[in-house]
């Protein structure tokens, strides 16, 4: 039931999700921030969990209500294994920005329990682990970031009962610009973002709604920037959100003007996020000095769409 | 400003609309039926339309509130064209059925006109005019049915404000079988069943519905039959519209168990359609054996994914 090898190590990608319209639906894996999970095994039984890495001070969490402790007591409850299991979690991807970071550890973590502990479960089992730790750390069960993190590229949640995830090739040539401001976080705001969401929707609104997810999809599956960026950043529940969101407008505005073909809130912000081609570096740069003219201290990337959660080879990079 | 033509003939297939959780978002031409449309200049002023055909008989209004009368009167009126414009319809596709055959008429009789006018008008603006056609005939101003006539394959209306379609490649190697009861018609029952819809809806039924029309768009575009069976018949109108559609739960059944992968409501129906690979045949016989079982003289066909409206080259076949 224990794999030959001691010790597994595991990196997944931060995840953007919703682009807008594909609230709870869409995720796409970006290369910007990746956590790193290793999981070994030791004498005694449970599970000890230990936090590293540049946003390791984020997590307000002790270790033990971490995502990652969270998911290995389950699959140990779940295999019937009785030894003990630690877990070094290094975190690199920012806390509470939305960029999926408890969904990118729950994803590494999951991943990497399955090879050590040889459980042999496919993806949609591993994803439903990984929805464990999204759970403990953002208090909803949504799958979007942590399917994205562990499949990789644009991953679409068809339904939650049964678990229905597919997979979709990314479009490999557009770039993302990902852009935050350090003092906000959506950390502790995660609840009262999706309690900002609509809880009653209009047929018209409804109906606005698919035509821009069906849009958005036909844009990524033809890497068409222009189609994408009109579906970008639309939708009723990005729209109700907004107002949570610092520097929204004039963010989104300046990206807009230096090239981008849209923007929207990535998961549940703050941070936001940009579709460009050839113009990234620009785009970036604007998003940045709007962020600075309201007076944050902004933090920018240009991503790519990223593989997803994969072994580190040993005596590849330590965690 | 006219074409050297004298006379212009079209022809547009017949299309399916909303595959269940598409609802006036997604469009499938396909080649079970066709209308044609003659398009010819006369001495004088003004349209004059006739209507043969198989299916001629089923228009109710006389011809000069037909869709391709109000699409004609439209376009000279937009144009200024002082003379007039005969046109013929020959009516090959089921009225009141489901199958867009409105869409279909006003599809070719949008094409036509802007070639015999010699309008110069791009897609966008020839759905616009066909969705007037339609809006005469139904009722309502949806593009969907117009879209997958004109174009041909899968469209998906993006939005209505400003007009955005999207064609995709079809599916080819599908094949969808189109059943309805003669006995019943929605002609009349368009508006019902539109009232029918909900006109609110919550949450969770938004975001399972856009799961749903992620599963079913990328389960098209893969042409993966097993993806497009879990999606089809979904949706908070499907579900609301099932109960005003005669014989559909065991005609539903009964295509299933032959071996579809998935059955929906065409467009406001009456007309079911399901999907299947290589069973067609039987699901055909089965779908017609539960019709007739249930006291309906059944109409069953076999279509595929069909291309958009295309000019009739002369010396081809007469209207």
């Amino acid at each position: 039931m224990v794999s030959s090898r001691a010790r597994v190590r595991v990196e997944a990608p931060c995840s953007t999700a919703n682009l807008g319209p594909g609230f709870d639906v869409l995720g796409l894996a970006l290369d910007a921030y990746r956590d790193i999970v290793e999981v070994s095994l030791e004498e005694g039984y449970g599970v000890s969990t230990a936090v590293k890495g540049p946003y390791a001070g984020e997590l307000s969490e002790p270790p033990e209500g971490n995502a990652v402790t969270v998911i290995a007591e389950k699959a140990l409850r779940e295999c019937g294994f009785n030894g003990r299991v630690r877990i070094e979690l290094v975190k690199g991807v920012p806390v509470g920005k939305g960029l999926g970071s408890s969904g990118a550890s729950s994803a590494a973590c999951a991943l990497a329990l399955n090879i050590l502990l040889d459980l042999g479960w496919d993806e949609v089992k591993l994803i439903q682990l990984a929805m464990e730790g999204e759970y403990a750390a953002s208090g909803s069960r949504h799958a979007d970031n942590v399917s994205a993190s562990l499949l990789g590229g644009l991953t679409l949640v068809g339904s939650y009962d049964p678990l229905e995830v597919v997979r979709l090739a990314p479009p490999e040539d557009l770039r993302f610009v990902v852009a935050f401001p350090w003092e906000v976080s959506s950390k502790r705001k995660t609840e009262a973002l999706r309690a900002a969401a609509p809880r009653n929707i209009t047929l018209d609104e409804h109906v606005s709604d698919l035509g821009c997810l069906a849009i958005l999809i036909a844009g990524l599956v033809n890497s068409d920037p222009e189609l994408i960026g009109k579906a970008m950043g639309k939708g009723v529940v990005e729209k109700a959100r907004i107002p949570l969101v610092p520097g929204y407008f004039k963010v989104r505005e300046a990206a807009l003007k230096a090239g981008a073909y849209g923007v929207s809130i990535s998961g549940a912000g703050p941070a936001l996020i940009a579709l460009t081609f050839e113009e990234a570096a620009e785009v970036a740069e604007a998003m940045k000095k709007a962020y600075i003219e309201q007076g944050f201290t902004p933090e920018v990337r240009v991503a790519r769409p990223s593989c997803g959660a994969r072994i580190i080879p040993e005596g590849g990079e330590e965690p």
